[in-house]
């Protein structure tokens, strides 16, 4: 008899977006003529840039010839661009990351689910709360939770508050982990964790033999010069982080579809019998044994965001929505709404007026003004009375937004 | 402590590929005027279609726009795709498969890996010897197995064994298993298996509660029309199959990267309590969770598979390597030495010549005819004494790989 993984029945009906897509549907089919606008997903709306739709070209011009063709690349990704990110991304920056310890992907999201499978199942994991769903529902599949409370939380994992009281910032947990996602800047609160913040996770995971979950996906839209733009700024780090980068949110790529993970090679784990184990062995048997490599025109297409061209103009489409998210902080503010985030990442993170709850605010928003955000408790049980916005959109539709969130709320 | 998932050091240390990389390499550092074909892994080395570079061009120059560009898309793939693939490669070959059944992936290793994730643990699972080695390592990461045997064998798989005496073809189990992976035309072996004999596996799989995993990666290269392209040829399979399909051999897409998996809607698996519950929900929850869609031009590119002019070029991709194939088979055969497959399959599975091992046989090929293949025993104990060829390759090569071989044997 075939049987299912029973884990799967532990997760809640909808993920979050399903939900949203279906409320706005339902919205939208009943008032056929409301211009809505859609701040929900964190998904880009600018086209990609000449740099890189010029490098992609080129690179499906190499397919079409026998000379140039390229089958299977390494599935790790190809030296070019492991080089370019490890020179770039990091070295750069003083951090002291090798192109080999650079794994390109299809994408964060998939790495940070499937960098469960070379972990055992008894480690003690913890998350942000409000948190990324994936994190947590990739736990639960993997049979690492028991099943969710009323308020959403599962058994088994352990929640970091992160709310206005402690800025959004996690506090160390007092009980013993093992595995610690941290995302910074922060989806969904759109806070940057500080240097010193990391240099207390990284002492943390150190003295307590713990690895760290690091996903800077956000990373471009730190406009602090002070602030960290990966957690191998903080000495080390190598022993005890994995990070998480994509090309999605500064590049435009969310359609194109390239990511990275980096596993330095003195990262370890532990066997029952208390034997180190390099983790990025472990990594690159996982990746080359289920997975392929990312197709080659768009590895070409993520390598000219390194160019000087491709670096000036990834480099504006950051702006751009940095600029949106500072319009729509600021006309937030002034509807005399309290607001966070937005200043070094693309999300803004509200408090919802008159104590409303997440999903109030949300029907409210969206048959009053017809804005759609995403609610605060989508993201776990601390985001109730939240509610997140993102700046990827157009200037014409961030502007319109804040003058509908002015009429509605004056 | 962070602990990792044990699991993976019962793995035996190489996985075939790279160790015949390392040995060709050893080789050709010692002789570097040694012009080596390699006719091991099996990558086209044709280049895509143009009907095929002219869609990708297309979409490339859409995501350049604002009012075209595409962001997020369907983590499951666009409705143009699996529309095109549901008429094309199902309703037109009579088997009742719908769009919405359809998952559109980056590769079918990955997704032979990743069906695993929605199946319980205790589960038994039946492989053919010889057999792909990815659907034993992922079984075996996935804590599905004891440790390996001298022979490579794992306890707690049950392998069917696939020799000359039954011409490839396993008999059905006489044990009870849960999910079983068919994979027709056969990689390693080139054989394809029949109507008859997929009628029986159908079959077994709805008596015993058991699920197909059925791997056609290959179909495009089944010559004889008496032959089924996919498993919903037989009736009933609906309710007992998932089917694995890619455009890496019939369009050339091994670097570019699309492949889809067929979930239908009618195949249950049970709960530890024998309550039925249906795949495609889990399937889609693992999808849409763990994945994020296929790059947007790379699906165009794979729509253009089912254009006419599409259709013809890959087409005529496919008939070039089945004459390659031929050739090999022909070749192969006048030299003295059996032979197998390379009909309705890319590959050409021969018997050692005078008893020699797969690894003498790979090491004498490589060091007197400067030829490289596969080691039959590398993809399971029953492989031994067999070695494979590939067909992708210039038919200059072909022609010059058929000399060499019979120069060293006659």
């Amino acid at each position: 008899m075939a049987r299912i993984n029973e884990h799967y029945l532990k997760l809640k009906a909808g993920y979050l977006f399903p939900e949203i897509a279906r409320r706005v549907k339902a919205f939208a089919d009943a008032n056929p003529s409301a211009k809505i606008i859609r701040l929900g997903i964190g998904d880009v709306t600018e086209p990609l840039p000449p740099a890189i739709v010029e490098a992609m070209h080129k690179a499906v011009d190499e397919m079409a010839r026998r000379e140039s063709f390229r089958g299977y690349g390494p599935e790790q990704g190809y030296d070019f661009l492991r080089t370019a990110i490890a020179e770039n991304d990091f070295k750069a920056r003083g951090c002291d990351i090798a192109a080999d310890e650079i794994f390109v992907s299809d994408g964060s999201k998939c790495d940070t689910g499937n960098i469960l499978d070379i972990f055992g199942i008894d480690n003690r994991v913890a998350v942000q709360d409000p948190v990324y769903p994936v994190y947590v529902d990739t736990n639960v599949m993997f049979g690492r939770t028991g099943p969710a409370d009323g308020s959403g939380r599962y058994s088994g994992l352990v929640y970091l508050p992160c709310t206005a009281a402690n800025r959004f910032t996690p506090e160390l947990p007092t009980e013993k982990v093992d595995l610690i996602y941290l995302c910074s800047p922060n989806n969904p609160t759109g806070t940057a964790l500080t240097k010193d913040a990391l240099a207390r996770w990284v002492s943390f995971a150190r003295q307590n033999d713990a690895i760290l979950f690091f996903d800077a996906a956000y990373e471009a839209y730190i406009a602090d010069s002070s602030l960290p733009h990966s957690i191998y700024e903080i000495p080390g780090a190598r022993d005890v982080a994995i990070e998480f980068r994509s090309f999605s949110k500064n590049a435009g790529f969310t359609g194109t579809r390239c990511a990275f993970t980096v596993v330095p090679k003195s990262l370890t784990g532990a066997t029952a019998d208390r034997e180190r184990r390099d983790i990025h062995s472990l990594w690159n048997r996982r990746h080359t044994t289920k997975f392929n490599g990312v197709s080659y025109p768009v590895q070409v297409a993520a390598a000219a965001v390194y160019s000087p061209e491709g670096k000036k103009e990834t480099r504006g489409l950051v702006d751009f929505y940095l600029a949106n998210a500072k319009l729509l902080r600021e006309g937030i503010d002034r509807a005399g709404i309290e607001v966070f985030g937005g200043v070094n990442a693309p999300y803004i993170w509200l408090k919802t007026p008159g104590g409303l709850s997440s999903w109030d605010f949300f029907d409210r928003l969206l048959s009053k003004a017809h804005l759609v955000g995403t609610p605060g408790s989508g993201f776990g049980s601390c985001g109730e009375g939240y509610f997140r916005l993102s700046a990827f959109n157009s200037r014409a539709n961030i502007e319109e937004a804040i003058e509908r969130f002015r009429r509605i709320l004056e």
